[in-house]
């Protein structure tokens, strides 16, 4: 059975992107203190970075960052986290990862602008819907043929499918910082955890792995 | 050496208050879901509820319910927390812990309308103080005689010395479910985490202890 899943990195007071990007940090120092621990697991090192060492750490963190990457059939994000908005003018735009992109699924970005579909190397194509969370979720859910569907972010996406109910799997690491501001990922959603299970794991690095299941 | 300790029951989006409480059910439906393994302790039922059975959990919330009450040689807490909102009309009113509170020590309650202390059983006083939070502090460690001051709450009060920089340890209780109302712990504190350790310890209640020191 297909799961719909969804794996956030947010920090203690909720928020789930960073806002001090400059020109020549463009992911900013927070998002490096945001997502420390994930990026410096093994599985994330080889998975995206492509760093065949071994180098990385290992245990809970790695964990979690590996079963990120199992089972995944295809892909769901926002246009933002796909780097449309901050390359608008950009009509070639292919993303932020490189000619081949660690998803290896078919990926669909929600765009009120959809263009041409991008097919890249080593399995991930981009395909571009503008459709609401649950017609979106049926064209994933098909093309994953079997595998699990991951709504990979940002939080403005995210929301729109915990608040139709359509995720059954919410995995949040949580980092020890509190940024302050950005976009939350728990506004509005009073009550979410009514039908879940909840498990929360800690680990060495300070993060703490929150799941709600059904 | 005096520290200056928080513990709070906070949700996972952060907060430390509820909204849902009625005439007939004055603490709410949410009050029970944000402090059930808090409530549910060993600790608890024989300290606060003066249990003497031996009833209630042992294990991880129970430590940290535990050292709760260890060392606390004076108590700060914010009007609202003592009651003095919900009975501004009663000038009688002495507090919703009967007429042994567990604190055993003084408790300074922060007031802009000081009222006369009210000496109860067991070794609490209440004694109202209007002062901002470095003098309320001086006037607490003065009192707590070598002891730890413990800032009990409101989140209002609490956020006040963490903002100022006053407090060495900060232990929330997190638990795994989203209110989506009421006053954040956390608003206005980006970057509290510079100088502190953290560390996170996960109880099988599905509750995350997080604690800051320093
Ligand atoms: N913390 C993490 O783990 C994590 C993970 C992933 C991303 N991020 C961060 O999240 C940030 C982006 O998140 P975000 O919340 O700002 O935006 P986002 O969710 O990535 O994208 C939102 C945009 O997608 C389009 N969209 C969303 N739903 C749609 C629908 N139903 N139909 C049509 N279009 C739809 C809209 O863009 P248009 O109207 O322009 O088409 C909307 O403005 C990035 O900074 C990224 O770094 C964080
Ligand atoms: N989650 C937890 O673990 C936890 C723990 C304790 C309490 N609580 C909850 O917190 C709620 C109350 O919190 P709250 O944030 O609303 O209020 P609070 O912090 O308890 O009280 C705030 C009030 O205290 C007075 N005050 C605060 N600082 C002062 C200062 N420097 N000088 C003079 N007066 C000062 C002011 O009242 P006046 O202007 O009226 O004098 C202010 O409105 C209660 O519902 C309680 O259940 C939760």
């Amino acid at each position: 059975m297909t799961r719909v899943r969804v794996d956030l990195n947010i920090s203690l007071d909720g928020f789930a992107t960073t806002t001090d990007q400059t020109p020549e940090k463009p992911f900013g120092e927070d998002w490096g203190r945001l997502t420390d621990a994930y990026v410096s697991t093994r599985t994330f090192r080889s998975r995206v970075l492509g760093d065949t060492s071994g180098a990385g750490t290992t245990g809970v963190d790695d964990d979690f960052a590996s079963r990120y990457f199992d089972e995944i059939g295809a892909e769901i994000m926002g246009a933002a986290m796909f780097g449309l908005h901050a390359n608008a003018d950009d009509p070639d735009w292919r993303g932020w990862w490189g000619d081949e992109p660690p998803f290896r699924c078919p990926v669909f970005v929600l765009s009120h602008t959809p263009r041409e579909p991008i097919p890249m190397k080593g399995g991930t194509t981009f395909h571009f819907i503008d459709a609401d969370a649950q017609d979106a979720l049926n064209t994933a859910v098909a093309a994953a043929d079997g595998g699990d569907v991951r709504i990979g972010g940002g939080p403005t996406t995210v929301r729109q499918f915990l608040r139709a109910g359509l995720v059954d799997e919410l995995h949040v690491a949580i980092a020890p910082i509190l940024l302050g501001r950005g976009i939350r990922l728990w506004d509005d959603l009073r009550g979410f955890e009514e039908g879940y299970r909840a498990t929360s794991v800690s680990a060495p690095s300070g993060t703490t792995h929150l799941t709600f299941s059904r």
